[in-house]
Order: C-alpha cells, then sequence, then structure tokens
C-alpha cells in the first residue's frame, strides 16, 4: 500500500503503549479512593504509586531485569496488583501461577515458563518447598505474609515482601521500550496433555484496557465502571489478569477492594461492608454467592455482576434479579486476553421488560469495539448474523495470543486464514447478539446437520425426572454421528422411551428436528466430570467406543 | 533494551489500528439510532456503513488512492462524517478545509497540502471557481448540494455526491495497512504568517478515540457520552475533526445530529427538537446560544456543554448553571489532535456544592489517561503540581502531530526534548486540575519574575469603569520586561492612576505583587483584535517599539 507514512520509529515523538501509562493518570489522584485489601489495609493511589516504585527498587535489587520472568503465587491482593504493574514496567515478564493445579502441574508450568525469582505466599510454601529440587530456572524467591511475624522456609529466599518494600525508594524512573515486548503469561488448563502456556504484550494489554472501558461504559446506560464505582474482582488474579479488569480499574483511579482467598460468606461480607458496586465471577461462585448465610443479610441492589467463563443461565438470572442484582455476561478464553464480548443494554433494551432484558443477559453479549467477529462453516465461509446460521466463532483484535509459548507450532491449532479459532458454534443476531450453541469439538454432526449438545440437553433436563444429563455424539456408519445421552435420574423409576416421548413436544414445536432424539440413551448412577466440575465429554467418548 | 518481544510484523497476527475498526461495531448496530442531518434527513448505522462504502467505490472510481489527499469543503454534515471514514479508509488523506480562510489562505493551504480532490459544498463554489485557476494540484471536484437540484459549476467536477453514491455499489473491501498512515490533515491559522499544516496518522485517532471515551465516561459519573447520548457538534467539522468527537460518537453507535450551517437559533432548535443531550463549542458561541430568541423557549437541563478553545469564565459557567445546564471544559490544541485534559467531577467533587463543583467546571480538567503531562521552568527543569508553581505546559501523549506539513523546520518550534511544548502556561494541582495562566509570549518576564498578562487583565477588569484590557510586556533595560496596560474606559472619564489604586488592594490581599502594577497605562479608543475577536497582543507590542 502506497500510503503516506508517518516516521513512526523518530525517538523524539514515539510514545510506545507500555504499561506504565496506565498508571500516568491514576498516580496523580489523591482523593478518597482507596485500594483496600480484606477491609483491613488500604492504600491511596499516591501510597499504591510509591509501593509499585518500591516493587521495582527492590526487584532490581535482587537482579530481576527486562526479559526476566518473575512468577507469582499469591491470594487476590494489593501485592499481586502491585506486581500487576511494577514487573513488566520493568520489562521483565510476570507470571501469574495458577496456585490451584496440581504439584505436578505447578512444576511443570514454572520450569517451562523459565521463571527467574518466585513471589510466594506463606499458604503456598509447603507446597513450593516439595517442587523446589525440581524447579530448574529459580534462582530466588521472595515471600510474602499477611501477618506482622515474618514466615520461615527451607527456600533460598531474599527476606519478606513488605520488609524489603520498606527499605527500599519510592521512586523508580521506568524506562520506555518497545511495546511489542511481553508483559505476562499464564497458563491454560484442558482436560488433558501439559498446562499451556499463553503470553501477551504490552501494546496488547494497554488496547485490552482501553478498549474495555469504552464496552463497560456502553454496557449499560449506567457504566459498570463509573467514577463512583467500587471494584472487587471475584475471578482471581492469576487467571487472565483477572479477566484484565484491574488494569481498567487502576488506570480509572476507583476504589477497588481485593478479597485475599475466596470464601464465599468473607466475600458477601466484604460486598456489604465495602459497598462493593461491581465484580465479575463465574456462574458457579455467583451462586454460591446467593446462597451463603451472609447473602440473606445483605442489600446487593448496588451491586452488579459481570458473569463469564460459562454461560449465565436464566434460572440464575432471575434468581439475582429478584436481589435486586444487575447481571451482565461477558464471552472471551485465556487466549484472548480475554474480552471478545459482552452485553450491551442499550436505550432499546433498556425499555423492555424486566424478564425481556434478562433474555439479553443470558446471551454472551455483544462484539465489543475493535473486535471483528464472524461465524464459517466448516469449510471456513463467513455465515450470515441473523440469528439462525450457527459456525464457528473466530475473531480478530489487536489483543490475542500469537501462540502458546514455547510452542509455536501449537499455535496453529488457534489460528488459521489470519483468525483465531475460539472452537466454540454460535449464532450472531442482526443486533450483534452472541449466542453460544455448543463447544464445536461436542456438536453433532449428523447427516450433513449440527445439533448442538448442549441444546439437547438443555432439552432433556426440563424432564421432571432427569436430575442431570450428557449428551455426545457417537460415531455411526450412516450419519456419520448420532446423538448418545447420559442421564441420570431423580428418583429411579425413569426409563428411555419417557425421555423420547418428551423430546417428540419440542419437535412438534419445532425446536429441534426429529433426527436429534437419541436412539441410544444410557440410565446411569453418575456422569464422568473434569476436576473444576464440568463434564467430561472427552471420557465419555472414549468409554463408549 | 533487552526485553521479549513478539514478532509484531508476523502479519497472520498483525492487526493494526486503523480508522475502519471504529467502525467494526457500529456498522453492526441496527438499533433505533440515527445519523441525523439538519432534522430533516435520517441514516441508520447500517446506512451510513453502506453510504461510506458506496463513497470509498466512488473515490476509487475517480482514480483517487492510497497517498492521495482528498479536500472537503462543506458545512457538518453526514457527508463529512462519510468522508472523516471512508477517505482513510482507503488510504488517502483527508484535508479538512477551513472554509473561513480567506481565498488567499485557502489557496495557499489547497496547494499546501497537494488536494488531488475537492469536494465542494454548493455554497462553497464561487469561492472556489475564483481560486481555481491557481490550484496547482487539483485534478478534480465533486459537488455537494442540499436541494434536489443539481449545482452547476464552471469547475471541471465529476457530478454530485448524492447522484454518485446512488450509482455506487454498497461494499468495500477496505485493505489492512500501516497503522501510521497518515489519514487527515487541517491548518492552524496564527495571526500571522501562513496557516501551518498539522496531520494525524490512523494508529494516532484511532488512540485518541479509544482515550477520549475513557475520558468522557470519567467526566462524571454519568458519561457525557453513554448509550442514550444524542450527540450534535457545535466546533465546525474541518476544526480538529471537530475535537475528534465525531470518531468517539460512531465508534459507540450513538444518536448523532449534523447541524449544517451554525446559526444559533438553528442550533437551539435542534438541541430541543432531537433532544440533543451533549455538544462541544467555544465560549463565544456558548453564549451566543443562551442569548439567542430560541433559547427563552427551550429546557436545557438535559444538555451537556463541553467547552473549549478559550477559558470558560464563571459568569458564563454560572449563567448555564442557571438554565439547568453542566458545563465542562476540554484543553488541548490542534497539535495534539487535540484532547489533552478535560473536566473530571469525580464522587469527592459531586458531593459539593454547585458553586463550588463550577470552581472545577472552568479550570482546564485534568490530563486524560495516557497524556503525560509537565510544567516545566524557563531552563527545562519540570517543577512540582502543587497548584501554585507556573510553568509552560509540555506533553507527551500518544496522538501528537510530530511536526507541520512539508515544514519539518517548523516542528522544532513545537518539539524539545521529546516533549510538545504548547506554549501555554499553567499551574496543576495536586488532585491533577490545570489551570491556564497566559501564553507563554504574553508573559511578562520581569526581574526574574513571571507575571500573567491574563491575571493582570482580569483584576483591572474588576474595576466599573473598565470597558476593556490588554496587558503586554514591553522591554525595560533594568527588568528586562515591563507590564503596560491599555485600556478602554466605560464611560471617558478614567484615569491611569484610579487603576493603579485599584490594583493596589490586590498587593494588599497578596493576589499580586508589587512590582506587578504597571507604570504605564494608555487610555484609548480601541484595542487590536485579531480576525476571530482575539486581543492581536503581537500588534499592540508591535506598535509600542
Amino acid at each position: 500500500m502506497n500510503t503516506k507514512i508517518l516516521p513512526s520509529s523518530d525517538e523524539a515523538y514515539a510514545y510506545p503503549l507500555l504499561i506504565k501509562r496506565l498508571l500516568t493518570s491514576a498516580q496523580r489522584f489523591e482523593n478518597e479512593n482507596t485500594i483496600v485489601y480484606r477491609g483491613e489495609q488500604r492504600f491511596s493511589y499516591r501510597e499504591f504509586n510509591d509501593r509499585v516504585c518500591r516493587l521495582a527498587n527492590t526487584l532490581s535489587d535482587m537482579g530481576i531485569g527486562p526479559g526476566d520472568t518473575v512468577a507469582v503465587l499469591d491470594w487476590d491482593s494489593h501485592r499481586y496488583l502491585e506486581c500487576f504493574f511494577a514487573v513488566p514496567m520493568i520489562g521483565a515478564v510476570l507470571h501469574t501461577v495458577n496456585i490451584r493445579l496440581s504439584p505436578e502441574q505447578l512444576l511443570y508450568t514454572m520450569n517451562h515458563a523459565e521463571d527467574d525469582l518466585v513471589l510466594v505466599h506463606e499458604d503456598f510454601l509447603s507446597l513450593v518447598e516439595t517442587i523446589q529440587g525440581q524447579l530448574t530456572t529459580v534462582k530466588n524467591y521472595l515471600l510474602l505474609s499477611d501477618h506482622d511475624t515474618k514466615p520461615t522456609s527451607t527456600l533460598p529466599h531474599s527476606g519478606e515482601y513488605e520488609e524489603r518494600l520498606s527499605q527500599a525508594a519510592t521512586e523508580f524512573d521506568f524506562p520506555d521500550f518497545d511495546e511489542n515486548s511481553v508483559a505476562t503469561t499464564f497458563y491454560t488448563t484442558g482436560t488433558t496433555g501439559n498446562p499451556k502456556g499463553v503470553y501477551f504484550s504490552h501494546r496488547q494489554l494497554v488496547l485490552h484496557t482501553l478498549n474495555m472501558i469504552g464496552a463497560l461504559a456502553n454496557a449499560d446506560l449506567k457504566p459498570l465502571m463509573g467514577s463512583d464505582c467500587v471494584y472487587m474482582p471475584i475471578t482471581p488474579m492469576f487467571h487472565v489478569h483477572a479477566w484484565g479488569m484491574p488494569y481498567v480499574a487502576t488506570m480509572l483511579g476507583l476504589q477497588q477492594v481485593y478479597p485475599g482467598r475466596y470464601v464465599p460468606d468473607e466475600l458477601v461480607r466484604l460486598i456489604r461492608e465495602e459497598g462493593v458496586t461491581f465484580s465479575h465471577c463465574v456462574p458457579t461462585i455467583f451462586q454460591m454467592l446467593l446462597n451463603s448465610d451472609e447473602a440473606n443479610k445483605t442489600d446487593f441492589s448496588n451491586w452488579k455482576a459481570l458473569i463469564g467463563g460459562s454461560p449465565l443461565t436464566t434460572g440464575l438470572a432471575n434468581k439475582a434479579a429478584e436481589l435486586g442484582i444487575q447481571t451482565y455476561t461477558g464471552y472471551g478464553m485465556s487466549e484472548t486476553c480475554p474480552l471478545l464480548s459482552v452485553t450491551r443494554i442499550d436505550r432499546r433494551i433498556s425499555q423492555q421488560s424486566e424478564q425481556q432484558q434478562i433474555s439479553y443477559r443470558v446471551k454472551a453479549g455483544v462484539p465489543t469495539n475493535l473486535v471483528d467477529m464472524q461465524i464459517w462453516d466448516p469449510t471456513g465461509k463467513p455465515l450470515p448474523q441473523d440469528g439462525t446460521a450457527s459456525g464457528e466463532v473466530v475473531v480478530r483484535a489487536p489483543w490475542l495470543t500469537q501462540s502458546y509459548l514455547h510452542e509455536p507450532g501449537k499455535g496453529d491449532e488457534l489460528w488459521s486464514g489470519g483468525w483465531l479459532h475460539t472452537g466454540d458454534v454460535a449464532t450472531i443476531s442482526d443486533d450483534g447478539y452472541v449466542e453460544i450453541r455448543d463447544r464445536i469439538k461436542d456438536v453433532i454432526k449428523t447427516g450433513g446437520e449440527w445439533i448442538s449438545s448442549l441444546e439437547l440437553e438443555s432439552l432433556i433436563s426440563r424432564h421432571p425426572q432427569v436430575a442431570s444429563v450428557a449428551v455426545v455424539g457417537v460415531p455411526d456408519q450412516r450419519w456419520g454421528e448420532r446423538p448418545h445421552a447420559l442421564i441420570v435420574s431423580q428418583n429411579g423409576d425413569l426409563e428411555a422411551d419417557m425421555i423420547r416421548l418428551h423430546l417428540e413436544q419440542f419437535v412438534e414445536s419445532g425446536q429441534i428436528n426429529k433426527w436429534a432424539i437419541p436412539e441410544t440413551i444410557d440410565l446411569v448412577n453418575d456422569i464422568p466430570k473434569t476436576s473444576v466440575g464440568k463434564i467430561d465429554k472427552k471420557r465419555i467418548r472414549a468409554q463408549l467406543v
């Protein structure tokens, strides 16, 4: 292209998109907003900025510099937020370690990421001490503690975080460098195989943050993160940077609450006592919060919740609405930084009834600004966005991981034709609303048609005697695949024909085609689940072959 | 810096920040929001997107492609908005021509920008016909009309805009290219010399737009451009892209009203009839709107106004507040794209009295996210941001013009030490609020101290017999410079000593130092003004030497 191009490399004018720029404004605000840890410690933004500088000096003193990797094992805390900034701001890579991994997986990820320094909370000391001898790249440790008494450890450490920070200077001249420098890395866990590392650059995180501000400002008539927002994450900070929200909240100088370890009653208490107005979480924990003892004494009507990770059911959204909680859905994945789409209750939708609004809130949102999203048929042809055609969600955006860390070959599963393939099957409506229908590997391809296993499960679960259900495709010589259902009965006297009869009504109402009714239905005592409680369709299929 | 760097040049993942991305979301929304022209024509976002494609096809058919320059002379219209997108989206440069320039200046800018194609509204046909013979680079014209009858012209044109668009296809495959490609250019006018061209890249405009969304979302507890905003510019689209707001409004898919020619009564009628909730303008036109005949029949209580270009006075902000209008101030200049800072009424300020809030609203705002702003003393040393120290405002941001078009030498006046020098003198308070004190060339440097000419004018103007006043510095052998005042008396019997006596009270109250009182005060009939009505201090100084 013969466009007129600016001399972008001219250093005099260059202004790279670096994470330090997200702090440029925030450090200036000496207003009443603070960063709160467990309701016990409070830091003004100026103190926070000082602590980021102290941490940067501490890391430098310990020999950490550009290109090194710093791993963190901590609960959600102000310390973690300080690491979100200080580590990439000195040019190092922040590895947010998934503290729920097995010791074997933890070891694998820390060696694979080539961690140089490990910041470890006292609650995880014994875990790390167990694997210490097998950590091949770690040179040093820094201990984190919630108490005045310093932790002791057999790890060869350089002291305790607060102690070191208190000795460090409150100024640090953070350098400029290439905005495509890697800032963070973390691991996704599949049902089989080793965890895979994804990584994001400064440019990607800054653009994801800027774009998220627009998305949250437009999610509703009142922005989810406006000046009067009190923010508390309920998605762990090790998990896709808590969906990137701490960067948004800090850039905007908002009141922030970090809850430490996730204990439902404790989280609800913080929502009540700290006046939290916005959080994000997965449906499972959302349900746990609403069912907690503390929920009964809590007025949730100022609290809004962004749900992601798994679909928000209408039932849960209704229950939340009864408590005055407005729910929103975000869609994305670890490989997408993560946000791709978010609920958008615009003027038109806000005028509809609550029940109609909920029908929008449980969808997977509208692609956010800058996100180019299409649905493709199996041959790679874009399908119409008419709310009916369903295909694999493929995306382009400035913040997609380019490949898996140290495994460039695996990136090929992710990228094809210049688009990232999410592995999700969805429809996109005329007005941009995305509805996820299934994982592409769980879709049942029968006689040239696609049947959504999720939809079939949803319809079967409406039978009053069904306790739980899983539907998978099994190979079929004539049709390619056929649906097969595993059902746990509520009381034991359920029969397969009752389910088929139950499904006939949805054929009559046009919701499914006749060929979607499974010939084979197994009544079982238990359905295989993964370690995080999801139905393990891989295992089910393996058992059937 | 030895950071880990992503292979950003890898085309498979590259996602340049191009203006077309601002349309990615908007084109998807088929909601009730429309783009309105003068209350007469209404286009849905889908129609708008079709028209952008039609225009791109029309331009291509006329031989316009990457690197070419397309000039537009039009009132604020949907057509102009279409040019904001289609011209840069095909890789060409949009020259937004200042239709208020003299024919000589117009000719100068159009030759200097090397315009290839000119889109000209029928109201400016005779103007362009006059200079046509001297336009050295223009190859073709396209006529714009607000009527069904096609305009006629002696210009060698390729037809009329609507006619051409109606014949063009509604699809265009906008290419990807380098995000540092120049997207727009326009000219700033000084009091002397030729206009100077500034230019902005796709990356700069996209980042300015994203950042502005954050700034407007945080300007108040309710965002200035939320989902229910109805936006109408009252800063011409040729002037720094109407402060970039049309890009914001379009990206967010908001209701937009384009008013055509600026006639105060007509603008107020549109605010009322179209339910406009947000506009931006200079103080002069803001005052004209509030004083218009239509103002008396208009309820302004849903309308918010962002004021810039010149300081918003407390008197005007008070008058607006009486009418229920909340005012906000933005600060920037043509060379800064333009937004650097904007009012931020956060939770703390929103709890204060209306009068206290106005004291914040009339300041020059708080630097927006991503803007690094400092104040420097004359030696280039950063001064404390304590609300007292005053120095030249210098900035870094991703959207600053790199130099003047085709005059790289002139950029040296703008840039020094890696910072853009605004030529404004200001204080910045502890909580980030900027207060502009003077233009640096108007500051009076006396005995090693700085006296703000604006402050002195403000104090002198409080004398009841002063109609208008200008203060400039005149060379002085002993002190370097001394203040000199020109005063127009209200009724003729004012004397210089009365002014000096009047100023003594401010010495006693500590507002000014004794040496700020001018020894020389001229009572005059008239104060020299520039063509746009500003006090012409250059001319005053020239007359005094």
